[in-house]
């Protein structure tokens, strides 16, 4: 298992890249957007701070922002092969939320498991 | 920055260890407890996952998993000093919910940074 990133739901993104790179020296690694989120991730040793601002308040962090405030979201896990590592959640039980892999922000393959199946927590799997 | 490890707030400890192993290929690199909780780490990169179940209703994590269920429950960050670091987030305007640092569960120093400083993201610092 391998921490790939942590995302954190933020009302500001401009604010969270200064607070994470004021207060604890991280560095802007890249940034990017959809259609219902901006996102920046931040460097953090291996793994990264994906920090994620809404766009719409029916876009799923403007849910999510709505429902919980600000805070810690998901956590994603580097997966070599995403077809293989959806099959094995399968076949263990876990209940996905993307039925199939779809392109993420780093341009790679991803899958979102409902926090149901893992303890609460909204679990990505990135290959990578 | 550095992240040190992940907290996940968890109501079967034991359940979980068994859920992070075998449906992501985690270790189980070593458990500690006090008299609030009990935890297991698990290595997932160049980072841990921390698994805390709480022991009392009362106790920090008991309040959590009663107010916001299981889930993602604080993000550590490694620093070489923590008098230092400290000192530089009180200097950035962030509130220490522990004034001194104190022994954590790996032996080391830690202290924790207020969730409001941190946009609703309890944070901690580990000397490491």
């Amino acid at each position: 298992m391998r921490i790939h990133h942590v995302g954190v739901a933020v009302e500001d993104l401009e604010a969270a890249i200064e607070l994470y790179t004021k207060s604890f020296g991280a560095q802007l690694t890249h940034r990017a957007s959809n259609d219902e989120l901006k996102a920046a991730f931040l460097a953090a040793g291996a793994a990264e701070v994906e920090l994620l601002e809404p766009v719409g308040e029916d876009s799923p962090v403007g849910k999510f922002l709505a429902r919980r405030g600000p805070g810690l979201h998901h956590i994603a896990v580097a997966v070599p092969d995403i077809d293989q590592a959806m099959a094995e959640a399968r076949a263990g039980g876990l209940e996905m939320i993307d039925q199939e892999p779809r392109i993420g922000l780093h341009g790679t393959r991803i899958a979102f498991i409902h926090p149901r199946s893992v303890g609460g927590v909204l679990t990505e799997l990135v290959e990578a």
